[in-house]
């Protein structure tokens, strides 16, 4: 089975390949990069998306500059700037930065960053795959395009999937932006798992049915006690499953929790904007002037939880305590 | 305030205007209905869709094989074959079917029906009012444009908003077929109903946070205990109106009760072509030969539902007995 990456690199020619996730799943085109300025206007453009391929990719900008003899100091200045809310970026920029004009070091971390990354993820997926079985539902693109190769939520099903555990995933198409529809859809074909795109309110049908054995989703950002902020609809899901008795589980690197949130209620929710919800690829959906609302992401009480999938293994409840001990915090 | 009617005749031209639901809500055009053949190829092709609608529609396609002089004959089993599933095409064919050959007498049934309809739904509205407040959410199209010209569960909303009893309308977009996003936003925004379009998986979020006094939806078909069929998506409502204790109603003519069922398990759910929900407007979401799911409806248990509102008043559990009682089976 091909595995699917974001990105490539390729050390001998020093050209940074990302796979252009803005014209999935209909067209495959890798795009070239050779400076760390290409690579800010990639990440900006989100030619690149997903907070730990973002996290690899400007580390790997680094790289560049040096191969390219830009000026670290000006190619770290434009890689943060170039999508300032993923703290992943941050993270790998301050790790190459004590290799600032050393190519050799700044590869050897950048490489060491993939790695880690990559077997953060692989352990999500071996923990996860555990718990999983039959017809699974997820919601928003958790797979390897939107990490560093594995996928969280995504990894697991796959992992599942190859272990013969899980038989069939449910896709929810994730409106307004559709990362189901079209992200994870395209994970799931390439990876020959069969799987099925719904649209987001058949889900309680489905359940309803006993189509439903398992949920998993990803995490944005994961309070002490649990509660976690994830694309909007994932509460709406935990609800369901809960109502219908369906374990429900999310799926995450442990870095993705917040050790300064007691609880989810001081997560701030992103209000992107209206026009994402009343147009669709340029194409009007709803009557000129209508309001919209567009919450981009819920906040899911940990109590909807079955578990929670980490590279640690899978935590169950009391979760604050067992979030605390895997971080090391008690 | 205007009202928005799906039709309208102009008997002295001797034509039925309609205007063309496939063209809401960017254009509103008027198209004009001159014989039954071309009122049977309207309803085929969507022009006026809805079945209240479609059976007053019908109706004057009758009047209009007699202005014309189109064989009574040939026009009914015109307009029969154009929507086949809708019931209440029948039922207005079979009520213009004693007066084939008289041009008097079909106008008059055809106006006493429109009639009808017009005032169990106004009664519908009447009584719908009275239980809904603040902030209601709706899903799929129950408005004027879907019925006789009122509407059912959004008729009840506009009435409960002209009493001063609703404030703000949350539309469900309604997905795959966007009947939320394009006609009852259009329907919403002509009355003036301060209302905002929001993704279907947005409800849970909504409701968490307070933001949602009361659903009311509409049904497709209702069996003698409760249970009832409505667009898929409103078995997800339901279950979310449950967990967060919000009222919960479903409005409908009492036509809409099938008295040969017992419960909702009787219920067939229509599939529609998958193309529906992996293309929107020509666009394609999904990727190429990807496999997707299309239940056109769910069914909603009774235990759901805080009342049922008819034209004979808003029903209360146990609704076995207040539907028979209604329907005059007891």
């Amino acid at each position: 089975m091909e595995r699917l990456l974001p990105f490539r690199f390729d050390e001998e020619e020093g050209v940074f390949w990302l796979l252009d996730q803005r014209r999935l799943p209909l067209e495959e085109v890798w795009v070239p990069v050779r400076t760390a300025r290409e690579m800010a206007e990639a990440i900006r453009a989100m030619v690149v998306r997903g907070a730990p391929a973002i996290g690899v990719s400007a580390a790997f900008g680094m790289v560049l500059a040096h191969l390219r003899g830009e000026s670290p100091k000006e190619a770290d200045a434009l890689l943060r700037q170039s999508r300032p809310t993923a703290v992943n970026l941050f993270h790998a920029l301050d790790r190459l930065r004590p290799h600032w004009g050393d190519l050799e070091g700044s590869l050897r971390e950048a490489k060491a960053l993939w790695r880690e990354v990559e077997e953060t993820e692989r352990a999500i997926g071996l923990h996860g795959a555990k718990v999983l079985r039959g017809q699974v539902l997820t919601h928003c693109n958790t797979g390897p395009l939107a990490t560093g190769g594995y996928g969280t939520a995504l990894g697991a099903i796959l992992e599942a999937h190859r272990k013969g555990r899980v038989n069939h995933v449910w896709v929810d198409e994730t409106r307004p932006y559709l990362q189901g529809a079209r992200l994870t859809a395209f994970e799931l074909k390439k990876a020959g798992v069969p799987a099925t795109l719904v649209a987001d309110n058949m889900a309680g049908f489905l359940m309803q049915r006993g189509l439903v054995d398992a949920v998993i989703v990803g995490v944005d950002r994961m309070a002490l006690n649990g509660d976690f902020a994830n694309k909007i609809g994932t509460y709406t899901l935990a609800v369901l499953a809960h109502h219908h008795g369906i374990p429900f589980y999310a799926a995450l690197p442990l870095s993705s929790v917040d050790p300064r949130l007691e609880s989810g209620e001081g997560i701030p929710i992103e209000e992107r904007s209206p026009e994402e919800v009343l147009e669709l690829k340029g194409v009007r959906l709803a009557p000129e002037g209508f309001p919209a609302y567009h919450p981009a992401f819920d906040v899911t009480p940990h109590r909807y939880l079955t578990g929670i999938v980490t590279e640690k293994g899978v935590l169950y409840p009391p979760f604050d305590e067992a979030l605390r001990h895997a971080l090391g915090l008690s």
